[in-house]
């Protein structure tokens, strides 16, 4: 049994733990934590019958404890981590405070870190690239939701260097939930549904640094991200078009190929057959990632689509899975695949 | 040309006001009043192309409009109102100010009335029930978003002694607009969408005081109402499901008679064949209100469903129909009938 | 493990089914029929990864499995659950074909019935009421989705008495996944989303016939329906709300107390405290049906709230739960509680 | 007053038409033409109250119109032109039969084209680009409603050379409304709401050489479109994000003076200022095209965002734009600016 803690746990990604752990055979939620709601039972906050009662963060029993997830904000995360480090625990941060490798580029985007030297330790917890480092951290950064989409999908290409050029256009539209729970007028219903926006569009979104991090590793080069997010009148799901340019040699075909070498035993990854597209009706409510290509009808261009459930793969399923591989449990256990 | 002034006019029921008067060829909008918004243009607001400049409620230009619109909260318009009808316009108001004659009444569901003098003076602006009285009017008090459909739904029938007994049923859903323009928890797309839920229901929903004093005047005797309020996951329209015991010489069929009779020229009473049942596609984005009846199976019983828009028929555009009454136009000016 | 057959496969009702089985630990899906889409790959009907060859009905191994789902329309799974039982395994009927006892009942709401001698023998599968039943069948019949909630919310006032009068108002809301898979007018999106509507009020539903069996077995006198279904903007679920009288020394406080006592151990039975009302967020993708119940402000009457998921609590889920109870599984194997 | 006849009224097109000319002060509607619903009632197939008794095609009295809109599919429309030029009247085609100049490219998209013979005397109705010569036409092409936004957006950049290189790439977003009135498995409800598919992406979507044809014509030389439509969970509107590279002294603040300096007095455009961005909520129910850019962070790269309501300014409403110019009456009359 692997013992949880859970901070921040009244967002909508400590929610979707409580029901994966409802589910999981080998976890017990120890504590689940929250500032403005502490003392309340779980079923005065979210319409599920889970009747544990909140505690207060500074009250949390981090020595009966394995693991902790922080659904903590930014800059909220870093000292939580430490705290829960230095009390023997391993963590699992879904915030953005340890997925940038680079204190300097954190600031930039941002702001200063709390606790810059524990970046250096933390795993980016993109399960299928770097399983083997996740199974050995102490400190894991789960990957934001609109990074985790595009990267599985361009890691392969990447890496086997079928990526031509620096530019890589990502065109994603995301469900409200990736906005978090908080009320304002860019959740408010009337706002959303029947609309359809972009926000943040060029390169300004904050995920945007964190993709090209990655990018840059995979491919042994920098790259450029051109990347428009936009909001879905939709709960969960994000669905990534991708326009990337590739090698001569390169078509639909061979790039579906190239992926089912690369995720062959992957129970998350959906690889569907050239000439069929992703679409969030494949992922929502699991844990899948489901990649797709065509042909762009422009010589050395093709188009990508991928889709994940944000608050899944996206967030608290793939933080799951971390877990999972940490200790060394199925990896698919509380999962659907 | 009508002179136009809009007190609270950033809410929606501001914001369709702004719409109609677009199009609407005999009035122009002197002023739109906003305590919050002051200074912005209108297209800041909402995404429109209205660059009228909101000016705050105190630098109104009183003697510059025919008539003002009250969209402001009970207890802020009756002061308002009295201040408007001081200064020799006319005043339509949208809250619930002036919609119940008891100074008691009110008090019971809403508190002390800030200006109980005025209640006798208003008309209760149910224009196809109160039209000679609104033509007449200096201070109108527009209905509820709820009342309107089950009240030209029951008035006829009421009337021509109908209904037997005191017990009515309304079984009610509407549409996330009428929670107003506030972010809060209740109109956060997440907890809306693909949700359905019932809420005040029983006794409790203020509307049921105003729905019995009406439902009262037109039997002439006291009636009993059991409201059922649900939150539908759209943005505009009111359904109401009513249940209500009748005499067992009337049937779906002779129903239907009676209220082409009473709403012979209506222009915005559709009623349905016998048969045929009203859905919110009938009424959306109209001023129209869409009356239908089925045998509920049990004798001296049927089932009424009636169908506005809420922000439509049921708050700006039912105002706008008053206004045009008001001033002598033709009802329909502005209106999608 | 138990062995599985599912006829009527593609169907929204078999495709939960697969979901379901997907993550059951004690269960082996030995074959998926259809008579539309033999020979394709289940991935190619629906988004998902589930690559089961699909077989022509006719191809059925009856002799290898243990159990049959029929997904199957009402007419057509008569005529199969005799020949499932004929080839030895037990049958899991999810239409309307065996859940009215009595013939001349069946005839009158659907025509006549194709193997009538098997009536008597079917156990109407409403797990909660008819455990012990259903642990014992060869046959049963899985309640409709409609009658699922108010069934389960009236089952215990009704033995105990508490319900005075006959007549019981349903006023129900049901998701578009109740319609079937099948593209009609009533189906498609444009006509549906933004409207909501009521069809087929009255006493005119088929769902009609197999409520007002059950109410009148648990009163033990005949009991009458109003019933009057609406269709929601929505894929899933299904609340009811529910217009009854009661005895006057009941009030929600001691229903909630009877919910409680009648469904203490039950898993998938949400009873929320006085004053909470359930919502369509309490149970959709989850087994469980939400219970809540408030004052309808009138004496002796009260108004009950019933939610559920229709897919699942309403068909499949339900269906694996009884699966579970006649193979003696722990009862939420693959099911959410 | 214009006469108007509107053949294949029964689709989602006819509808708004309908709706239009409900309101439109100079047109009066002598005939709507329905193969599939004639000697029906308007208000028999849409939920409205239009009375107006449905006519077969062979019986429609082109003697007593001046103009007729066509809202069948291609290859049917071509034949009904010829009918209806011959019979004297002018005609309006939404289909795309008479949309492209080439009798030869409309092979290649389309097949064979009936009356080639027209071609070369068609307008391509995008009113904003050829008002002067919609106003002397017989017979106007009115733009596909995916072309309309991207190619309004693009023409002053294209007149004015700021657009560099030959490739453009528009990830496109639909509503449902796009896919037509005709029940699929594409818009049931339950495989639309809650998901976001992307379809025809690249270079194989009819609407590529309509659109091709276009940016040529404005650019002065060929021009290559990487084409990606997406199927949006709601009914109307289509929102175009266009990735173009545009010569280093262009920025979004000198592309936005541009565009209002090209449509400084047309009504139905919305120029939105720099930092904004164009949303489904600024156009939906409106004949309005809204206009935004936002720098790519790319040098001489941009993104523009465009909105149209795709039933109104991208099919019925910019064909009754053209109607209006046709008869020389106020551009704006009937429609939502």
């Amino acid at each position: 049994m692997v013992r949880i803690g859970i901070y921040g746990a009244t967002g909508y990604t400590g929610y979707e733990l409580l029901k994966i752990f409802a589910r999981h055979p080998e976890a017990e939620v120890v504590f689940a934590a929250s500032e403005s709601s502490a003392g309340k039972r779980y079923s005065e906050v979210y319409p599920c019958p889970y009747e544990q009662v909140l505690i207060a963060p500074d009250e949390a029993p981090l020595n009966r404890i394995d693991v902790a997830f922080l659904c903590t904000p930014h800059h909220a995360s870093a000292p939580l981590a430490k705290k829960v480090l230095d009390a023997g625990a391993k963590c699992l941060d879904l915030s953005a405070d340890f997925r940038l490798h680079d204190a300097g580029v954190y600031q930039a985007w941002y702001g200063t870190h709390a606790v810059p030297e524990l970046l250096g330790e933390a795993v980016y917890g993109l399960t299928e690239v770097y399983r083997a480092a996740v199974a050995r951290a102490r400190l894991v950064a789960n990957p934001g939701c609109y990074p985790t989409g595009p990267l599985l999908a361009l890691c392969p290409l990447l890496r086997r260097g079928v990526v031509t050029g620096q530019k890589i256009i990502v065109d994603a539209k995301s469900g409200v939930s990736g906005a978090g729970a908080q009320p304002t007028p860019t959740t408010h219903f009337v706002n959303v549904h029947d609309s359809f926006s972009a926000y943040n569009i060029g390169h300004t979104h904050r995920h945007v640094s964190e993709i090209e991090q990655e990018l840059a590793l995979y491919a042994g080069r920098p790259m450029r991200l051109v990347f428009s997010p936009h909001l879905l009148p939709l709960s969960r799901g994000i669905l990534s078009t991708i326009y990337v340019n590739v090698g001569l040699d390169w078509d639909p075909r061979s790039i579906v190929a190239l992926w089912h070498e690369a995720y062959r035993d992957e129970p998350f990854i959906q690889v569907l057959d050239a000439g069929k597209l992703a679409s969030l009706a494949h992922v929502v409510n699991t844990n899948r990632c489901a990649l797709s290509v065509a042909s762009a009808g422009v010589e050395g261009e093709v188009i990508i689509v991928a889709a994940i459930d944000n608050l899944l793969k996206g967030a608290s399923g793939q933080a799951v899975q971390n877990m999972n591989v940490l200790f060394g449990l199925d990896e698919t256990l509380g999962l659907v695949a």
